[in-house]
């Protein structure tokens, strides 16, 4: 179940500690200008975000060993990968025997019978999120997946970020954070019911991301505690743009043209320096537990671009998938 | 795009005015007890709430058109149906000048060039919901499938429900609300990396239902302002329990065993009592429209058994597609 | 798996003889003229041979459930059904102790653990076809679906079909065929690299069809002995028509615009008026089994519809999921 | 689309003269032996067959990017590429005006408005079914897939194949073949009725390799001159065994334990030594074709061992998605 699209069909593959990983990109157009160099903006994003990330580091760049013939998309299947630098894995294995909590070693132990390899999360792993910005970046190569912006507005409960850092990095503990997403101008009638509306397209792919925890359109969860006559977004001119925006853009699972609004919520790194009492499963006894190594004080400071990302995705198959107002023409 | 599930496949159709609606459940195991009187409980408490939903009524009982034979599942699909009872659809003729805010009339005028059934919403009618929550009570036949339960948590703001539905009544307006649900002892490692997330395809379902705007798992966006050490769960017994239960029982897109906690958000039912401006696509101007009829106050109150199919759904997929630890026994 | 289909996606259910049989037809575009006389032909086709198949009876009339409103498709899922007429059901249990050879009877009470419905044959009916059947005839509504005519060439082995009739009749006993289909004037670029190939898709539907076991592209299985110098089709014309046809109008599994060209061969229908030596599974031994009552002497008169039904069906979906020459404009 | 199967689910990728070629295998099992080693065997036969295609190579084998872990499985997508080494690419752009006949070159430059790589025809060169036989060596391993068996019983129209060869070879032209398989005692019951009969599920897959014109089970076309009292395969004991085996090994769509059976029709390899007649559709003007370079006299002589690893995969994605006999324990 390492796909997903129906016609833009994305499969992700690797581990954090395997020879690659990466991403093979099915149904995109021929035609589209692409090059190694579109890369680096999005996959640089996605690398670092600023000190509450791990240290910056030179994007991992991909190699593009098919569907792209001088500078241009073939409509053949695009696979891009990157290599894993050597990496020390010699730690992993007690993560057998004391699962990290907030990780999910225990349940690919128990999926998979002991055979997954765990080094690094392995397939789990954050850094498989890399096919997904790269394949966002051929998405957003199709004109009618444009406009879209996404940014952290809170961390650790606090809009200014910097201070929850400065807070968070003395505690040697970690935070979590608000992203929240815009489309300007999006195509109307994107959508499909009953199973393909924007939302459900867009979530599952959203859910897909490691450390998101919920999502939200428009006024969210905030329309719980309004009155319909205040939700309801009347409309304003023939184009069909609203006075207000309660719906994030979308009515019965399709677009209206109003712009796209969404938030996600990114759980704090699981990855503490603090100490953690926990079990473990060799020794049947609780244990104490201390994750060594550099990690991210707030991994939501690196998502945003992984979230456009996914929202490209989801537009670049809806889009094409569509048959009514997108599609008649054709036929 | 009326189908959902990758071997526990449902396909929905119908409109709210045309003749009936209904649903074929395909990759059902055969041989589970399966009759027309297992659908009355949870189609009765879709059909009604209490006093802020419209009057209570009988619930469309299915007929059953094929894939059981005798009370018992055959593996070949089960196709549900029910006929919709004559209702006076005059009065939609005016949606398609004047679509109704809230509503996915400009939005199915749009994408389907004018051809689509705007009666009572068509196909867009929460009435589709019918056959969701039919194909939940197949689901729930199957035995790893169980303990889920959901239910309104809060409405227009406030946990006192009744008095939320009192004030709405009062203003002649709608209110929204908040649905918790949760399942009891759930099995361990369902959920696929990458793309087939426990979250991801029950987020998927979800979405589908009109009228939900967010979900979130465990803590949810509460998250975004806690630490990581007291976000983790800690491991206690040899079942994988954990002390806490912030990850809502869901590690790295796999359930732990744990219980499973989420919940969503219902907008107010876009159908008011009250006057709304806005734009007469037919004229040109703005104009005041007034929806009539009765609807519900809160709508919010009819879903907690739609959710409940929806997981229900979602389970009985993610378990029969599985090839991990409950598929490996047989290679 | 009783789906098939990217787009353009059909789903069958129903049971010989349970309450009724039908199809759902997703991803049909909307705006196409459709109403209940339409199916008349095509079915009268399937219901009915020459005196080679059992007695000439009224075709079964679809109910339209939904997705057509006042005559035109809506785009959404168009669900046709027809009731099964009240039969006699009592025989069918001694076939699950003397499954009949060539029949399903053995394979579907051990895969289904003895909870499939066998009266009639149940979901492995020939009477499945009639959704098939349907969803042709919408399929052809598509106006890049069209030209395909499908014809018995031969039965028994003989050319001269009413002859092989007359004996088969004499001898009491049952003859299979073959059947060709040609497609005039297709669309070019049908098919889609690497597993979608026109060939794949259209092979895939056909197989679904009972008695059908080989098929066959242009000069077919003769191709293995002719030289590539003959095989090959030289091109004429700046349209890309060939010479010859030898690739049955099919280029890498894509057509090229000349006609397609295919046959199909349809095996002997397998209840004969003759007795049969075989096993009772309850006794453990040998038995000759005399099959009941009145039935087709040669099934493969009432086949072409259904070929071309297969046809139409792929070649929508081929055409609408299309993203290279016949969806690049809109981009 | 260039993905394939329900579970085990496999994606090509690739062309022939790009940077390298491969498959993405998801769905398989954890816990499976495999190690690159593995693959020497199956690759070498598709590399090479005997004098009559292109002189012996060592085979390409594959570099493993992820899904395996220190020689066995783990459950998350398996990686295979082999990169192409150097290869002369200046002859293709002729094509682009002259297309090859029998070629994939008019179509696909069609289909991909001129965007399409046609060096060694690109991604639907004949070189794109490493990735098949190497995703078969994978299905190989599960244990249920075993026996399976497929060699050229005719090239050139007769048995003697050396005979066949020499001829083809003094005249400078090519030959097709017929190849037949067999799968010794496979499992009873794989096959899901309607659309993922056994049949259309291995024809879906048999028809995706190049060159490829025609598939038949069991008797097969010869089943048109047959009566049904003696094409029907009466049982024999306890365990469906059948005294005849006209079937194929397949009733209704659904394996019935006796040996499967079936044979496919490989058409002359396209590119022959003579001069072709065809349009130039620069000139618009008949022109003499003479394809330079050392190719196939018989390409069937590689396609054994391709079609033994359709079947593998075919097989394997059945015994995973049942959820009948196979699946039944489990519930």
């Amino acid at each position: 179940m390492n796909s997903f699209g129906i016609i833009y069909r994305i499969s992700l593959f690797g581990e954090s500690h395997g020879p690659a990983i990466g991403v093979v990109i099915d149904g995109c157009p021929p035609g589209l200008s692409l090059s190694p160099k579109d890369f680096t903006e999005d996959l640089s994003r996605r690398q670092s975000g600023s000190r509450g990330t791990t240290h910056r580091r030179e994007p991992d760049l991909p190699e593009i060993l098919s569907g792209v013939f001088e500078d241009f998309t073939t409509g053949a299947p695009i696979t891009l990968i990157t290599r894993n630098s050597d990496k020390i894995s010699s730690d992993y294995d007690e993560f057998k025997n004391i699962p990290r909590p907030g990780h999910a070693d225990f349940v690919s132990g128990f999926k998979y019978s002991g055979f997954s390899d765990m080094r690094g999360s392995g397939h789990f792993s954050g850094r498989l999120t890399w096919g997904l910005v790269a394949a966002g970046v051929v998405a957003k190569r199709i004109a009618a997946v444009a406009g879209i912006s996404a940014k952290l507005i809170s961390a650790g409960g606090s809009e200014d970020i910097e201070q929850a850092l400065d807070k968070a990095i003395e505690a040697n503990d970690t935070i979590g954070g608000i992203i929240e997403c815009r489309v300007k101008n999006p195509p109307v009638a994107l959508g499909e019911p009953f199973f393909y509306s924007f939302e459900s397209a867009l979530s599952h792919l959203i859910f897909s991301i490691p450390a998101i925890k919920g999502i939200e359109f428009g006024a969210g969860f905030a329309a719980a505690a309004m009155r319909g006559s205040a939700h309801n977004d009347p409309f304003m001119d023939s184009k069909g743009k609203t006075v207000t925006n309660n719906a994030g853009g979308i009515n019965g699972g399709i677009t209206n043209g109003n712009d796209i609004i969404f938030r996600v919520v990114v759980k704090p790194t699981s990855s503490t320096g603090t100490d953690q009492t926990t079990y473990n499963f060799k020794d049947g006894e609780m244990t104490t537990l201390k994750v060594k190594g550099r990690h991210d004080t707030c991994i939501a400071l690196r998502i945003p671009v992984i979230v456009e990302a996914a929202t490209a995705i989801a537009m670049a198959d809806l889009m094409l998938m569509d048959r009514g107002i997108h599609g008649t023409r054709k036929y």
